[in-house]
């Protein structure tokens, strides 16, 4: 399944609780979507939010965090992972 | 130790070889500044590169970049990991 990181840019109010929050509510809503929210980066200073995601294609991706909580990210890339 | 997401913009030519020759030399160079690149992905077609590492400080992190290859990110980010 393609893999995408996304980038939510200068998120008000972006706690590590109000964060972990939204993601429960990704988790829950994503199955209907084939969708597997993997880890998420937080910088809290900035409001940076990077989020790793598997998922059939982009759209079904930000469509579960768009239904889940609203906060849909800024950019979206499909990516390949290396160590 | 402090955890760094970095990201390139728009680099030329950054195929999946060029890019893990690049990371091949920052793995060389960062023992000797307390510096460790754990991850990165690689999106071919925009040329975007986030880099995870873990690193005593920002400048640190950049340096290796920098004195490896030349490639220094466009932003960095002290990020805390959530799964």
């Amino acid at each position: 399944m393609p893999l995408y990181m996304d980038i939510h840019k200068k998120v008000e109010g972006a706690t590590a609780d109000a964060v972990a929050d939204a993601h429960i509510k990704d988790l829950e809503s994503q199955g209907q979507y084939g969708v597997k929210y993997l880890k998420y980066w937080l910088d809290e200073n900035s409001g940076t939010i990077f989020c790793l995601v598997e998922a059939p294609d982009k759209e079904s991706a930000m469509r579960v965090h768009r239904e889940a909580h609203g906060l849909v990210a800024d950019e979206i890339h499909e990516v390949s992972e290396f160590s």
